[in-house]
């Protein structure tokens, strides 16, 4: 009998998570009916959508439910099968959650294709945070060449394709990263025209130096007082994409200032479009994104950075830390 | 020699525009150059885009200087032509700003057609806020049959035409008017589905009620404590465009809370798109406009309602009370 551990939501966060709102069990698991999968899970990816699915807050999925297994895409090595498209030692991915091993309908499974790349970057650079980076763009953002592209998280796997994206088409990538090593990373690793520390005193300052023509696309990560920097610096019809708001996850404002007017007189003035996504939204076009990314990655000539913890155990305090900012990379738990 | 009278700014207004910030002079009228014309105005139009006007905030357009003439559109007669395109009796729109005459490009004058209809309608439903309400639905709000359609100051001249518009396009129309005058010549003249009163206690609560699919469209054209109540009910890919925020003209935000964190987590958590726009970026679909609405408006199909105050020296006071909501209907002023 195979044993699956599991790491659950045992209680809702208030603020920021911390250890007490995960439990983790061990269980037998059944056999694969007709049609399902054996896996045994290699790596499980973790991502800042992630607190939302804690929170049971109106949103665009359900949240995990608590006792429910944390929710989670991962890369698994296939154990059994009783479906015809997959065979023992196949490498594939799937949503199976916070687990190491699972049971699964092999109709939720998708064969993992990295052009040669190790299959960890199926979550990362040729998964979910890259297409996100990629259909934010390519369908919101559509950067033009000269124009300017910021971006913040820009040392992690969103942030860090945004700007090798928008510099591949010829527009000019501004960073924003936490730090001197992200920073240094994100300038001299990633090829980004300029960088800003988000912890300086002056990032409105520091911003407008490095967009002496604005900004014409804000790919917006993170909200908080970065926003503030941005927003008098976006140019007439700049786009915003809003893909995530980290910052907002843990709650709270910024403060007794309502800065809702604003921000909404920007989007008037200046003719701005703000436009948030999933990026489920574009779906269909992933084989797309597959074939436009997947040799540029091959070739070195799109970079990315991983961060692996090793152990299914060590992924709350993981996750914990990304939302803090802690991370440097993709955030990727190895499981076996 | 013929004289001019002229409404010039005098002054910044800090908050709500008071008479004080408003001065009159009379000229003696130069003699039309070649390619210029001398014309007499019949009608001036107010709209609230004028206090945005009067403030040097950083904005699409430039600020009237102090002591220059008020800007606006006004409908008007040739007196006398140097150019090719016009003749003595024409009625022409052009911006000649706040005056009883004026010399004038012929190059910036356009000859008015109505369809029959008073000339005056050609500075409202067939003038630029029927323009903005229309371009604002086909190229951003794009309603489709059987969705909800939302729009505050539906009595006005841009929130009657939306509702008119995507009830013709087979969308379900939910109006916002400030009291019960308003709110029964909403439900009842223009059609509308549903209306409610902004001054009521429940607005919140009402608007919920009569939007019980949510809202796919809301046109923004208020901001303020309406947003609010709004912000909950917008749909999954719901589209707003922003072509106005009256309430946040004479300045203030809505007390110590920050509401941006509210909105931009909506954005994200629905796929919202929030997007400005000026009429002007659509300028060249205005004939277009005109040979789809023109007859509609011929044939009573969509309705339109003027407040037209007797003349050029009551501007001041009739901008004034429009932007404390008291006009009810197009406000024109006739000049002569």
């Amino acid at each position: 009998m195979t044993k699956a551990r599991r790491i659950l939501l045992a209680s809702r966060p208030l603020g920021e998570p911390s250890a007490a709102n995960f439990s983790m069990d061990e269980i037998d698991l059944p056999e694969a009916a007709e049609g399902e999968v054996t896996v045994r899970v290699r790596y499980l990816s973790l991502d800042p959508y992630m607190r939302g699915r804690m929170s049971d807050a109106k949103s665009y999925a359900a949240p995990v439910p608590v006792g429910g297994i944390m929710e989670g895409e991962t890369v698994c090595e296939v154990m059994k099968s009783r479906h015809n498209d997959f065979s023992p030692g196949d490498i594939v991915k799937g949503r199976t959650g916070w687990v190491s091993h699972a049971v699964i309908k092999g109709d939720l499974l998708r064969l993992v294709d990295t052009h040669g790349a190790p299959v960890s970057t199926a979550l990362g650079v040729l998964g979910m945070p890259g297409f996100t980076a990629w259909s934010g763009l390519k369908f919101i953002g559509h950067p033009k060449s000269g124009e300017t592209v910021a971006v913040a998280a820009a040392s992690g796997p969103v942030g860090s394709m945004v700007g090798q994206l928008a510099r591949l088409q010829g527009a000019r990538a501004v960073g924003i990263a936490g730090g001197p090593d992200k920073c240094a990373f994100v300038k001299d690793e990633l090829g980004f025209d300029a960088v800003i520390d988000h912890r300086s005193k002056e990032l409105a300052h520091d911003l407008q130096n490095a967009c002496l023509d604005g900004i014409d696309v804000y790919f917006e990560n993170v909200g908080g007082h970065v926003w503030d920097a941005v927003l008098p610096l976006l140019n007439q019809f700049g786009r915003v994409p809003v893909c995530g708001l980290v910052a907002h996850y843990n709650g709270g404002g910024l403060g007794e200032t309502d800065r809702l007017p604003a921000t909404m007189s920007a989007i008037l003035r200046r003719s701005l479009t703000v436009r948030g996504f999933i990026q489920t939204e574009f779906a269909q076009h992933f084989d797309e994104f597959l074939q436009d990314v997947g040799p540029l990655v091959a070739d070195g000539k799109i970079k990315y950075k991983e961060d692996i913890v090793d152990g299914l155990e060590q992924a709350p305090e993981a996750l914990i830390g990304m939302l803090a900012g802690k991370n440097f990379g993709k955030l990727v738990v190895k499981v076996s």
